[in-house]
């Protein structure tokens, strides 16, 4: 049995942004519309070598392939690798061994495509809290799809996040360790058990985190829930071990009140494809949109801003990774 | 990155019977006394092309491995292959690229080490319902352990099972399609979803079922375990999706009425070295042993059967798969 293994020079070669942003927009928007196989992911907890490994699978409807992907953090060192298997025989077709680096940019495409889609297009200013890889990546990410010419900073160590501004600086991008002030984007990328500081927020118009992956983890006061329009990547398993399932529990929101993310992405691609300003019912359907109009209303007036906030809770699916493992195969020749 | 991928041949050097069963038997009692880290599996399924695909993960404490385990089942054929993973930096240390056999073994071994463990030592008489790969495995495995005489067996389709007697008769044991007039030892290896005809257990001793890997499968007539001695290899996944929950959702067995099969096999291990018989309350507690013998009681009036009936659900672990993942890595050096 010949099976190809794919280091990080090959994957990387092909896996440009604008791949990785079409595979995990596409999967987003099949997810929601569930055209997609995911189950629930496996943990495995290594507490002697402050270690964690998720198993997540997906398989996205019509794909040659599904996938499974072995992501480990031991020590806060990212690793794993993604088996691509061919979804009409099951035969083993790859391994991406990528080291980590497929799932890092998944999330980044993921948090930046609903951060675009979710915050008003005049906002160039966002906040990021927690100074590690996806505290980068989420706003070079979303710099990739809008102008971001401030960014704010927090980290629980003042040195990290001392070091975070400068690595945005390196990026040309103007950040400051400041985010406790507040700014109307936030972006939540740490470990967190416990709420972040509450002024972070105070005006945030829209709130998105990535960091609650497992149970225990809690990154967004549940208050930030109430009167929110909420978006989940995937609906059990944010109510499962998301934020917005720390604030169900807390009684601050009910349980199916959340969009799915990859309904809104859709919506924002047929609004700015005009298509819902149509007025089309049917396609409005589920996708969060009232009178043709995104919910969250904010386009309503011209760009000014409503006082309703919007918080998107992004916990990772499998269905993110087999689409941009696919995509690595298609475009690698495989 | 270099990541070894270990073929067919190179495992099956060195993954031996030996090998397999010291390495099942461990995960099973390491599993029985909570000495494992195995996550619940994930299923994917693939209805257009016959396919399913069970992703299982585990890790014996102390090992230096830990094994993620992709098996799928496309149209009948069986394929998959093993991650080993480094437990304490998360590296991925190498595929066994196996093609589904160290699945097959280690469900040959479990199967074969409990049904032995769990069967009076005089009975050389088997019957096997189904008509697979694991038909003929879980025979041939048990005559690694104990004098096979007899075979009966059983298939839907009658062909198969013709062909399922000659393939016994290769390995030089007589085997005959008739195992709907009973047998002492009876073993289920279907994909069944209803339970198998009550007819061939009638005469049953002791029952073995392989067969219910996920919801909806159903092998044993719940009558089987009315007042009868149950061992599980997992107690919440039979509960969740083997016979021993189809049993207790039935009402004739209590949800916590099953023995941890790796305690039933420690203690046929200590009974045989006479540790047991010592009366060694610590050893025997949580094992299944009443007053120094097993509590299903049969070597008490030496060796003949007494009315009780034994039941043993092996759904499949991943510290079996572990186990033996990590003992191949070692064995072949890696």
């Amino acid at each position: 049995m010949t099976l190809p293994v794919l280091g990080l020079a090959e994957i990387a070669a092909v896996a440009t942004p604008e791949v990785i942003f079409a595979a995990v927009e596409e999967a987003l928007i099949a997810h929601a519309e569930a055209r997609t196989s995911v189950p629930p992911p496996m943990v495995l907890e290594f507490p002697d070598h402050a270690g964690d490994c998720h198993v997540k699978a997906g398989h996205v409807a019509g794909s040659p392939h599904f996938a499974v992907k072995v992501a480990s953090t031991f020590a806060s060192v990212n690793n794993g690798l993604i088996l691509v298997v061919d979804a009409t025989t099951g035969v083993p077709a790859a391994v991406l061994a990528d080291e980590g680096m497929l799932t890092a940019w998944r999330t980044a495409a993921a948090g930046a495509l609903v951060t675009h889609a979710m915050t008003p297009p005049e906002i160039d200013e966002v906040a990021v809290l927690g100074t590690g890889e996806q505290a980068l990546l989420q706003v070079t990410w979303l710099r990739k799809l809008r102008p971001i010419n401030r960014v704010r900073v927090w980290g629980r160590r003042p040195e990290a996040a001392e070091a975070l501004c400068q690595a945005f600086a390196k990026e040309g991008i103007d950040a400051r360790p400041d985010a406790l002030e507040g700014a109307p984007c936030v972006i939540t990328t740490t470990a967190a058990r416990a709420p972040l500081p509450a002024e972070a927020f105070r005006n945030a118009v829209h709130v998105t985190g990535i960091g609650t992956d497992m149970p225990g983890k809690h990154e967004l006061p549940v208050e930030l829930f109430a009167g929110a329009v909420v978006a989940t990547d995937d609906h059990d398993q944010c109510l499962h071990h998301g934020d917005f399932g720390n604030a169900v529990r807390a009684g601050v929101i009910q349980p199916d009140a959340d969009l799915a993310a990859g309904a809104v992405l859709r919506a924002a691609t047929d609004l700015a494809s005009g298509t819902v300003l149509r007025g089309d019912g049917d396609l409005a359907a589920g996708t969060g949109l009232r009178d043709g109009v995104p919910a969250w209303g904010r386009q309503v007036d011209g760009g000014s801003l409503r006082s309703t906030r919007s918080v998107a809770d992004l916990t990772g699916i499998g269905a993110a990774d087999a689409a941009v493992a696919s995509a690595v195969m298609r475009w690698s020749g495989k």
